[in-house]
Parts: structure tokens; sequence; C-alpha cells
């Protein structure tokens, strides 16, 4: 996460598996993390890929924020996207992050 | 997940970045994919692993199960391994996940 708040935010877990077509898909998620991160009450995203399965999560303010992001023009047209070309299935789930602990190496 | 539940329920959102030590790693890592699914009240696992970076979620049915897994001797030692050795940081969020939809290609 770009930023460290505190309990209690949002967070909205992506995990998909993906079809064999990639095409496009690459580039649209790296403009979706820089759209993202710009968007008001965003605090952080962070994805991860292996294979065909990724596991996205991104971290928000509230649930407004969450909201207007899914109503964003360009973000619509991925979502459009996703499901026609790059995702075999999805979930999403939206979650109140109550506590969070970290580690660092000394 | 193996099981779909209906929100309310549980996410451990666990994200971390490794060193360049990964002996035992990912031996460890199956067997406490393992333990943790049949651990009374999880409902689910997933783990993506990208270079040194790793989320995992796993999903739970009260923050009582969390508890009492945190505190599973192998996972104790599990979790000690990793800070001496596999992660160079990592946070854990615990969430509770109030809403969630799925898609499936048709």
């Amino acid at each position: 996460m770009s930023e460290q708040p505190s309990p209690p935010y949002y967070a909205v877990i992506f995990s998909s598996i993906r079809t064999d077509d990639n095409e496009g898909y690459a580039q649209t998620i790296e403009h979706m993390m820089d759209l993202g991160l710009k968007h008001p009450g965003c605090l952080g995203l962070e994805s991860v890929s292996e294979d065909d399965r990724g596991i996205s999560v991104s971290y928000w303010k509230d649930l407004d924020s969450i909201k207007s992001w899914k109503q964003v023009a360009d973000h619509i047209t991925a979502q459009k996207m996703g499901r026609e070309k790059w995702y075999k299935s999805y979930t999403t789930r939206i979650a109140l992050v109550e506590r969070e602990y970290s580690f660092e190496k000394p």
C-alpha cells in the first residue's frame, strides 16, 4: 500500500482465473492501476499473478469511493473486456478491514 | 474457495515480500494449506505468488476460528520461520466480507 491508514477501511478482493486470451490484458491492468491509485479515496492497490490465477486487492477509504471507482468510464470498459475476453471466472469481495499488523525484517 | 458461503464471513489477507532464502518454504506453505483447510471454521484458501511478492487470502466463519488457527502449533512454527527466514516484510489484515459477486463465463 502506498499509505498506511488505520482501520477501519475497505478492501476489495478480486480473485480471478484467466482464459488463454491475453491480448491487451497487461496494458489495461497497468492503466487501471494508474487510474485507480489516482481515484479519490483509494488507499492502495496490490496485484499478484501466477499462471492463470490472479489476486488483486485494492484498499479504499469508504464504500462511496468504491462505488464511484466502479463507475469510471475506462474502468467500465475494462470490466466488460474482462468478462468478454480475459476471465474464465472471478469473484469480487467487499470487506471491511477491522485490524491489521505488519512485520518488517529488522 | 472450496465452498461458497454467504456473507458475512471473515477474510484474512496476507500480503508479503520474500527474502532470497526459499529453503523449506514451498513444503511449509503446502502443509499450511492442507492444515488450514481442515481447520474448523475455514471456508477456503487461495494463494498467488509472483517473483518475491505473494498474496494469500483465507476465509473464515468467524473471528474465533481465525484465533484458534493462529494458535495451531505447526502454524506457530511456520510463522516463526517466516519471520526469521522467508519474509522481508508482510501485512496481515482481518476483514469482514460484507458482499460478494461472482462471474463465470457461460
